[in-house]
């Protein structure tokens, strides 16, 4: 039985853990690959380690009589979007700035760090401030994902395609049978049941009567999709979305973000470097638009996130994660192979799969009071659900009611492809 | 009982009529007035005369051998958005044409309407088309809406203010006692059960699992929109989702679109004429986030597009329309009498009201085959559905399962707000 | 000898004429056409026809007691640029005004007209603004100009490529053989001497030292400038300015203003339709970027403005104007054949000639107090001068001291282009 | 008497200095420094550094036999604006590189120093670069100006203020009498007679007549400036040009850069941290329009280039320099003391002095062949010209016939005000 000792123990231990993560993931960096910003959406890695470390410190530290800041100016630099806090520093322009410099924000990181062990080492400061840890800890994990997106996009912005950590690929494991798992129409329980941690939009729990609908047991290939882009996939309008139409003829692309066609072949940039394409992997870097297209061009559809969630709980949270990836010397990428057996492959990490479901919050959702209710609630609108995780998502972040969101028309991220169909419902 | 030629003579009596209705709201316009495009979301009157007109050309005539256009650039000129006829003259240029002018716009609805007329005395040319005449005559209907909103856009935007129509307003009445109306939870039927036209994006009829909810029994009235303003609702960043904020802050607007301060009194332009705000009206000209804003403020929600359905049914299609307005002598706008003693008020006229749904396809949508497949499907993304019609709509063109969409940052329409709330379930 | 009874009729005289010649010149358009505003730098022709009156009525009928203004909104509505005047209508919106329509300008004309009668009718009146008439005739005259190259912008946008005017175009003379003026190194008094009406940019008179140079005895011909494109001239970054070069990479255009590529030919759209282009003819509508690029391309150079000045003493004020143009049912446009047989050819009318003379003041240059000192002055800075006058230009307008100027990148003119080259000068 | 030996020993000891410095400049910048671009303008100090270096491989290096470029990569990325070169990577976008870095970069200086030291060493090799060598490092003084110009922007965006380099300022002398030195008019030689080195735009030597003007003995002062202030200088549309009032509305400041208001005083930042505005020190960073916005307030005008190069040739080039002020531990900027006691004072140093001179190739100008040619002549268009070299400037860079230039707008640099006066010319 665990005592609340050993509970505290377990949290500091995963602060440790974490906090410590977000460092290594900028190990092979130099200061100046940490403070670029190529697009608004891209923060400089430098801006995330502030960031995450301004979060302890203004939502735990700060509300400690006696805590002295380690820079007032920081809570306006490294605030990024809580009003109830203060003003934030313009986020597109977090690029232009050159100080604190990265040994600056070491040296803050410490001296959070420190503090915070002290609210470990009193038993009703971690009483109070436990729940506030939790929501600081998976709040870094999300921006350590970002660390690594963004950077993806800094380098990928680069001529000389610098390489973010040499990693080897393996040829993939050729694709399971395509196959579609059924599902039966019924009304089913969806979002968060309130057992272990969760984001307050997974909440409340609530019913949603869904038709019947199939899901196909594996993503979107890389195979798959050069198929829809040789069939003319982004010259044909009548398979795009009116928006993403407008989207594609501006930025003029023709493929995946990061991808370029050589010769016969298509290219990528990974973080291990510019590769040719294996066709076996999973695509990602698509938009829902692309996502959407692809769905429309194959005859199927994107399933919602009550589909995806309903589908998912027929399997563990397993997958290739970054924290796993990482420590066996593989790329941060849509791995090249599976564990298990499941009937259905990859639900967890990879690629964050797009729902046809736009962001909204559950019936009854209300976010909480003060700064922490601006966490998400306010960003429910124009962006969609992804589900399942990526190949950039810690393992112990991600759950089968997880919900991350973005524009439609982001490629940025890590973000794949999973098809479903279900026959119209008769009356 | 209804012949199949008393049909015919009844269709063609509605196009005549819905024909003539165009003209009839352009009667008080000068040729200048009718070719000015004021934002990009707006166009001028008489691109919506040549363009309701080319619907019938392309979609009808055109598909008939032997038919000679009228001019062969039109196919062109006044294509709005359908990539399957072909390409189209820059939507945000309409306003940069001054050829064909309203003269010879006028000229070519005559020649349409002539051909129009060989059609409807043709049984079987009558039989093969009596479908698309039927959207055709839905879609003039949406222009004739649109004719009312961009030229009141277009009259606003002149520093003299000039009038559409002379009309009379009337001191409205009171509001009815706040109320609210509970429905229960259940399962609920949703969507077009196909008696009787509906547009595709109404079908198909499905299930949906609906929370307990309680819908309020009257409109948001300019006087509790004012009390919303004078409380800061403009200045106070947690009621507002992010990207509204970002919307306010960058177009700087504390009031909703057409009003404007005059010491202490807000006036308000209308299609009669600038006047001083009456608190008992419906508020009206609000985005989707001053709608979504307000509802925060006032502790209660937007209806989801289930929920307003759903209450929609207990009262029929009957309240203030343009048809009746006009004819009436009333002006264009929410309307200072409402008819009947309904417990539940306005549901329909007057104004649009916003609800909380993202504009989605129902479950198994799928849009026709062809050109007329562009019509609602392909602009399901960053919009929200309205419900119920408004004081510029006709009356025969709305129905309870009516969907109209528009992205949450418009607010030239007839939009406004009508409150929900409802407990979170529970498990 | 003239009685000052004879100077007040002969200017009344003027007056009428050329308030009639701007209703003659849209006297073929239509009121949508009036009202249409294709870039910011385009007027619609109302509004030229409403600022002109506005002028008469601000700077002479304001300052008269008891005058009665047509519409008090007006000041506002029509004032160009005026700050000491009061506030403007932003210029870039012009085109989104429909009222006051065509016949209501109109009406304003006539009032205005009639109010100026009583002026011309009054001994003391006349004296006191004798010199304000002057500068609101040359005024008009100048907008009289735009009204035709800004509908030929409007015209031209048209997918329809209406005419503005039928006329016919003969085949035109073959150039002259090509011949270089020499003119000897000296001290040159420039600008005004004060006999005449002049602008107060053409002054003060004032000496400066000009080098040996040679004038081009012509016009660059189209066809000219078509072996410029022919031998890559926008494609090679060497013969541009590097401000040039940006602007014709953003803009995308490989020929001067209006021409198109059909087959092997060039054709261009004109104010008697689209045509094949003459080779003969004086190339016009480039920018200055473009005349300097020819320039540099032929090595040769444009003339400076004092270069221009000196040379163009050798010959009388004797052209292609827009006067005697359409009195003679020609097109307005660069003319088919040139009168007289001076050395020099085509120094006015038929297009302005662009110099290499960035538009300043001259030595001692002061506007003169009040509004009208904004006339000229404020505009010295990011554009060039241009000398000679056009087709659009009438023969009364314009003097051997004239000075036009526009933005490099202006193209909407009858711009053309003459080459001058002069040995480097030795110490 | 200096043998041959001896001027490749001077040019190799001055090549060695003028690197130097370079470094010396970014000695107290850490790596992130180095990576900021602020603003289209501002370059960061890395590329600078890069840049250079490019410059002396690109015209001297890669021209010899043999030689093995640093990094193939460079030639695309360090090349700023010569076509003729090649590609250039885009300039707006140098702050989105983070490779090479600092240290790499340092290496690329190493390498190429290197290299050039074989060129010193061989006779032959030197004889046929020494012009092209004299160029680079001429060029690489330019650049050390930018280098202080920009990170000054850099660091001043920052809400952190930070300090350049520590510096003290002293109170400043007060202002000499204000006189006002006559000269006659003439006609005069300008530009570069061919002693020593020059660069193509101050050829060739030429004559100009030049009423008799006056000019002031001595630079516009923060006092005089604010006075212009607080008389409403930065209200009142009658002073200013038309395009500098529309940037001053859309940029909304209203005192030179790097001012703002503290209570009721002006403090401003400086290379040597924030500091309350001193009176007597000359006024810096305004822009061409606001120099003569301040010039007609004070009715006066600024100098054309060819008065302030024949004024001063009465005095020698002296004055605060940035390699005597950082050598004496002073700030770089306008000084608080001035040398001797010169009837006209500061011509040379302290600020930029904005003339009245559009930038314009001298009569007979033309490029030299090959991509050097585009050095200067391609930006002869839409800037205007300052004189006299800066705080910023190293004291051996500059000449009585140097000539800068920058677009009107620009406020970054050290530009300031020198006044003159003159009465119209009569004939």
């Amino acid at each position: 039985m665990t005592t609340p000792d050993s509970a505290a123990s377990i949290l500091a231990a995963r602060y440790q853990k974490i906090r410590a993560f977000s460092l290594e993931l900028c190990s092979t960096l130099s200061a100046e690959d940490c403070g670029i910003q190529t697009m608004p959406d891209v923060s400089p890695a430098r801006w995330h380690l502030a960031h995450t470390t301004w979060f302890f410190e203004t939502f735990i530290l700060a509300k400690r009589p006696g805590h002295k800041p380690f820079d007032a100016n920081f809570t306006y630099l490294f605030n990024s979007y809580y009003n109830a806090v203060g003003d934030q520093y313009p986020r597109h322009q977090r690029g232009l700035l050159s100080r604190p410099n990265l040994a600056e924000v070491q040296e803050y990181r410490r001296y959070v760090d420190e503090c915070m062990a002290d609210v470990f080492a009193s038993e009703e400061a971690l009483a109070d401030a436990a729940e506030r840890i939790e929501v600081g800890l998976h709040h870094e994990q999300q921006h350590q994902e970002l660390i690594l997106t963004d950077i993806k996009h800094v380098l990928a912005h680069n001529p000389l395609f610098p390489v973010y950590r040499e990693a080897s690929f393996m040829k993939a494991d050729p694709p399971a049978v395509d196959r579609w798992i059924q599902h039966a129409e019924g009304t089913y329980w969806i979002g968060a049941s309130g057992d272990g941690f969760s984001f307050d939009n997974e909440s409340p729990s609530h019913r949603e009567f869904i038709d019947a609908f199939e899901l196909n047991s594996d993503l979107v290939s890389c195979g798959d999709y050069i198929e829809f882009i040789e069939d003319g996939g982004y010259r044909r309008p009548e398979l795009w979305l009116s928006l993403g139409w407008e989207d594609l003829r501006e930025q003029r692309f023709g493929a995946p973000l990061y991808w370029r066609r050589v010769g016969n072949a298509y290219h990528h940039y990974t973080l291990a470097g510019e590769l040719e394409v294996d066709p076996a992997l999973p695509v990602c870097h698509v938009s829902y638009f692309e996502a959407d297209a692809f769905a429309r061009w194959s005859g199927a559809r994107l399933p919602t996130e009550a589909e995806w969630e309903v589908a998912s709980k027929s399997v563990a949270v397993d997958g290739n994660f970054v924290d796993s990836l990482l420590s066996a010397g593989r790329a941060v990428h849509p791995a090249d192979s599976v564990a298990g057996d499941a009937p259905i492959r990859r639900m967890f990490g990879d690629v964050w799969e797009w729902t046809a479901s736009p962001y909204t919050g559950y019936p009854g959702f209300s976010p909480p009071e003060g700064a922490l209710g601006e966490y998400n609630g306010k960003f429910m609108c124009n962006q969609y659900v992804l589900r399942g995780g990526s190949c950039a998502t810690s393992r112990d972040h991600i759950r089968h009611t997880y919900r991350n969101f973005f524009p439609p028309e982001a490629r940025w991220q890590f973000s794949g492809i999973r098809l479903a169909r279900g026959s119209a419902p008769k009356r």
